[in-house]
């Protein structure tokens, strides 16, 4: 018995694998994350912004407040809510003043966004850092002026202290500053699941099930976009015009070459409804939606139920998120204003 | 050094206290919280609902799930937020499709609440697992009617397995067991302070200005109405035509006697803004505004300051919260509605 297991152990640290499907995978640019939390963190880091574990802290709490929308009522979390598969599980985003998105686009999930190529469903940001500037200001989301959430933490003593804490006593507490520390969080957000393991060499991971599933994804050609680390995060041409059953809903047309942001699969089983205007709610109907759209096939019914059975083994394993306390305003901190 | 600690720690633990101010403030009523959290958590059980881990964390998911309410989008945190001393910050409660509530009340906080003799700013309410069935159903809150609650958590696989493991295989999740779920949760969220390490002997825990606001606070007649574990949370007459500065802002009159319930003040630095109208925003000026309106007195900037130095020593420890994953909505869950 131990003998076995040691034995197992062996074969999924490193060996190769003996199924096909691995290597079928792998050829297919899918990749799996890295075993280890270090080595994670390692891949999420970057130069220009470094992770460090003050920074995390912070920028939990800035995701979690309120106080950086108008309003004081919507935080990051209000439409990317980690409790609900990083997202708000509404079809359009609603924001300041029970706003929906104007273009009727589906809020995308924050776990593993780190692996998005660009940002946003038109990709019009480069990373994390940056995308978090958008929606603090955009008008129907947080509605809050730069000038507004700059002086808001600023006239927070406790807040003002974690920065000097995480930057050193000099630092310029800036908007700038407030979404790199948001985006340090974000990075963190990374759910591996038992897909990874599997891909990783682990074999029994998924199931006889998933395993068809995920080959049908393969063979039917959906990992040609949703491949990589995400399973997505790359720039796609979507015809929103033609063959999309729900093209008459919002005004989305990607970005000026018509290219959208191909979305994780990853904790896709959370993450009703689907698509950029959050028409389809069925996984399985959006699987089918893929290949008439995308593939220009028709998917069956039953090579769809595997794929979504395939599909379910990339809900991942959370991280610990310890509820923060947030520092209390003071009687300078500007006021929410829900106008 | 070693010697002294551990007389310290004799006197914390039982001696009788040579300072006065801790008779006056027992004879006054105060009272402390104790000291173990197994006694705290023995102060906030009861028999017709009584307090199991299971309950708790299961309770934990319901007051974070958005889908509590028609829209999917406003959880208990939204008004109640755990982040920021249990309230919302905004003057009056804003819910459904960004309405803010009809007679201008503002969100009371939920951490402590189980202290509240009466729920609800007019008392209507006997206890939490009551008054949790109010805001899920009433309209400009969370505007969900019992039935479509019932429904969607039933549809939910993972949370009727977590109902059978709370309550028995079985059980019924009627509205009355969802809502009592969420307050056995909610019986929890107690936050003891230096103050209470004070009231019980360890009379180095509040400093030498903390205390003379203490002494002032009683002596002023704050204690009056403040009082018990939660320094508050009983019903007194409250002349809301009146006295009151903003007695025009809100229609709101208390019960049918003009009574209404006094806030409880642990946390009162994280609360504001202040009173059933949330017209207050500094501290200051609402101990003054109770001397006047309450105790006919005028109370003097200074002395005012000194009230605020104490009442900021209630700011309690909050319990850990790890952040919940909700299970996944399925394709039986009834759909969000934000209209």
């Amino acid at each position: 018995m131990k003998k076995a297991f040691l034995l197992a152990s062996i074969i999924s640290v490193g060996a190769v694998a003996n199924n096909p499907l691995i290597k079928q995978a792998t050829d297919a640019g899918l990749k799996p994350l890295p075993k280890s939390e270090a080595e994670i963190l390692k891949l999420v880091d970057n130069t220009k912004n470094p992770i460090t574990k003050a920074k995390v802290e912070l920028g939990k709490k800035l995701y979690f407040d309120p106080r950086l929308s108008k309003s004081g009522l919507i935080s990051c979390n209000t439409c990317h809510n980690l409790a609900l598969g990083g997202v708000d599980g509404v079809e359009a985003a609603i924001g300041h003043k029970w706003t929906a998105n104007p273009h009727h686009l589906n809020s995308p999930t924050v776990y593993n966004s780190v692996f998005n190529q660009r940002q946003f469903w038109d990709g019009r940001s480069p990373d994390l850092e940056d995308q978090a500037q958008g929606p603090i200001q955009a008008a129907p989301e947080m509605a809050a002026p730069k000038e507004l959430i700059v002086g808001r933490i600023n006239s927070i003593p406790q807040y003002v202290s974690e920065f000097k804490e995480a930057y050193g006593k000099d630092v310029k507490i800036d908007f700038k500053k407030i979404a790199d520390t948001i985006a340090t969080f974000e990075r963190t957000l990374v759910t591996p699941s038992r897909y990874d393991a599997f891909l990783s060499g682990d074999e029994k991971s998924l199931t006889k099930e998933e395993q068809e599933g995920l080959k049908l994804f393969i063979d039917k050609g959906c990992a040609s976009c949703h491949n990589g680390v995400a399973l997505g995060g790359g720039m796609q041409p979507f015809d929103t015009n033609k063959k999309y059953k729900y093209k008459n809903v919002g005004d989305f047309k990607g970005d000026k070459n018509g290219m959208v942001r191909v979305p994780t699969l990853r904790n896709i089983e959370e993450t009703a409804p689907y698509f950029h205007n959050g028409k389809i709610w069925s996984l399985k109907e959006a699987v089918q939606e893929m290949g008439t759209t995308q593939l220009s096939i028709k998917i069956s019914e039953k090579d769809a139920n595997k794929i979504v059975t395939f599909l379910k083994s990339l809900t991942g394993k959370k991280p610990n998120i310890q509820y923060p306390t947030l520092p209390p305003s003071t009687e300078k901190t500007a006021k929410p204003d829900i106008k």
